[in-house]
């Protein structure tokens, strides 16, 4: 575990080349740092309970879009990808670089009202200003009256609650959203990540026929982190892969009875995620996802997850072709994911 | 367990006072009857196997809006939230005072088709008549073949299946809906209760920015009952608190996969329910709950769930501020849940 | 087990006759082949691990509907009901008897990017051409790595993805989808099954007020597989019976925390299935099946689990009655499931 690693970490998802950003503590992943192997077991969650920093910036872009970043100028749309293991404590140090109100709302983790990121609460952020916002995580365990109380861990995002109206529509519908996992110590860790975000009619807020593509190696363990905002229902559909729809996407075992499924139902403000190996049962292809609403992926709410054999070739696909079909596609950002270090 | 606390049970959820309802007889709380407290055992359900009457009218309420009540005149929206434990028996001598006919149908629980509470079945209520319905539930057990028949128990609902339309559309859309809980032998019984119906573009059929508040204190196990109606899908999101999606809304245990979540998308007849500690890993605060969806919630599909200190206080909540963002509301109204007696 | 029972099995759901067709070797019901007991154990699913063979037509039907069928001719809406065990392959001989190109998409089974079934990868096919899609199935099981893979057991569903547009959002609204069961071996069978598509605002493409009607005796242990598609989220409710929502939609036993409902939200691709016991804690009548949205529900998309006594009637229930507010319908096809043979 380096310093350089859980940097890049907290980058996944966004374009954005790793930074030095000193402060960053996230989770590591100590067994998965060789090449993917089917053999080695996969690394897990160390345990929590570490206090991390980290500054945050709210930014426009020059396109119109609003963004987050860790870095001046870095914004990116999702905003970075935050992991953190049950225990852990966040600080961050928000900046509003933008000329409206802004604020920070997190689903899933613990805060006080203070950190609830609404201009009800007065937790917003006037232009040019800085807040600290505190997110709390806890472990499962038994409550002194002898229930059960949950852990933190999940699939969650964070998104603005200010700009445009008292619920951050205008905020969310320019980028001020990003995905934050919480996992459990023991939970299995991905080797690749990525985040995909129905805001909209939009992927992750480009336009149609533009959607983002992932790429992976065969055996490789994916994990995909899927949040929606905005104003519609979608559904989410992954070819040649499946997952569990459970809290991990991964079933526990022989006697977990979750639903095994590759399609599904998400409404504004759902999180999910899962973990799949690249290609298992299916091989290298490039395999499409898409809201399998028909308008909206007939507008554009299709990618590719791109998985290739170990020397690199994709069977049958013919990015010519596949650019053909999308000819809007911004060239630069065919990439959306972002590697743990190793 | 006294009358007069499974008597004020039934009618949690609407703004009438308790009556001395003779007949009825609903889950009672035997640990809970007491200041709260966060080392003494919540209470569990009894054991069921009893058989419960009551009378219920539907009736129209004088602003055009069509409720069910407990007494002539008592008639609210949402209905009485009416609770049951796995093996009770229900009978509803049902009285339609209106100039239309209407019915009773209900979610989940058993019922022969001359219950059914639809045209089709000749089970609807004319005018000015009376006609009793029988519920009826049971316990989870293997059955002759060897297999495991599930039990009644969950977040249920009952609404009108003929005002309008052969499915009810009118009648629920004035108001004729109301909750159902049925729960298992030991299943932890909550302090308070507050039913949320998201019911087109209204939340209990109140207008926008007039959504129901709900108040607990600190530590109190709030339980929350969360059914949609009419012609729109729904996320409902509470900020500050999250709940496991399972039967319960309670982690059975540290081997349950269930995913834990603080926003879930709903559709028409949909209904869930959770426990939650009020404030736990949050503190008091005035805490927003609102559906996700980014119009619905800026028309005002939001509600406050104020959680306050010991002392009555809630930090940094103005209600001069918060009433002035919802100049509509009706003053008398500002809460919606009902306790249990004690 | 007969030739003619899996060969019926395979028909289920359409309105075509059992035939003859050689290859097909599907999933057997070793008990359940005598009158419905309650006494007597159901079957259950054999192991897998067969290879199986058969031939499918899409085809244009007279009306503008396309279909898919097992033989020239006999093409439905939906296309077969298609089982397997995990384990199984199941090789497809299909035939594009129309005159634009389509493809067979299938969703929860393995395949390689060769048999995708999409433009993107080639893998459609052209007017009068023929091509063989296979469909692989695993069981669940421990990779090499320590951690668990789901097997490909779920109620899942085929589809086209190229006609009118790369998504095929012509080809399946004008009918070409079908049911894909996938059992562990184990698994309880049914006695009779049905399937239900809320594709569009309509129930397998039947006209509204003409949906389809499903008829059983009390007792039968009854299969409902729902699957939706097109362009809009419905939710599924069914009166006077409920299911787990879970992977089979029975619960596990006494620690399956899985939610029992008797409503489900669903958006297009997304599919579910559940075994009911015809009546069970409700008897015969005829209850209503419909989408919960009031508007659709109105429109038409509501039909009737016709649950008869032994003796074959079915109380409350006057055919004529339903007909006249059932105008349209169709009387030569009011029943839609098909029976294992025995």
């Amino acid at each position: 575990m380096d310093r350089r690693s859980f940097t890049r970490r907290v980058l996944s998802g966004s374009a954005v080349a790793a930074t030095g950003a000193a402060s960053l503590s996230l989770a590591a992943a100590p067994g998965a740092s060789g090449a993917p192997s089917a053999v080695t077991a996969p690394g897990t969650a160390p345990a929590g309970g570490r206090v991390r920093h980290l500054r945050l910036y709210a930014e426009k872009l020059s396109d119109g879009r609003m963004g987050y970043g860790l870095e001046r100028g870095a914004a990116s749309v999702p905003g970075p990808l935050i992991e953190l293991v049950e225990g852990d404590t966040l600080h961050i140090e928000f900046e509003n670089t933008m000329d409206v109100p802004v604020s920070l709302h997190v689903h899933g983790v613990d805060y006080d009202i203070a950190n609830d990121g609404t201009r009800l609460s007065r937790s917003h952020v006037e232009p040019g200003a800085t807040r600290t916002y505190t997110w709390r995580t806890h472990l499962p365990g038994r409550r002194a009256d002898g229930t059960w109380r949950p852990g933190s861990a999940g699939y969650w995002h964070y998104h603005d609650h200010v700009v445009g109206t008292d619920h951050g529509t205008a905020g969310i519908r320019k980028g001020l959203y990003g995905p934050l996992v919480v996992r459990r110590k023991g939970d299995i860790l991905p080797e690749k990540q990525f985040t995909v975000v129905f805001n909209d009619m939009t992927i992750n807020n480009r336009p149609g026929h533009a959607s983002p593509d992932f790429r992976a190696t065969v055996g490789e363990r994916v994990e995909m982190i899927v949040i929606t905002h905005g104003e519609y229902y979608h559904t989410f559909h992954l070819h040649g892969h499946r997952w569990a729809d459970n809290r991990t996407g991964l079933l526990a075992g022989p006697d977990d009875v979750s639903r095994v499924i590759d399609n599904k139902i998400t409404g504004p403000a759902d999180s999910f995620g899962f973990q799949i190996i690249a290609g298992e049962n299916a091989g290298a292809g490039a395999w499409m996802y898409h809201c399998h609403v028909q308008s909206h992926s007939d507008m554009g709410m299709a990618g590719l997850f791109l998985v290739a054999k170990p020397d690199g070739t994709i069977p049958g696909y013919d990015p010519h072709h596949a650019s053909d079909a999308r000819a809007k596609r911004a060239p630069s950002e065919g990439k959306a994911g972002g590697h743990r270090g190793h």
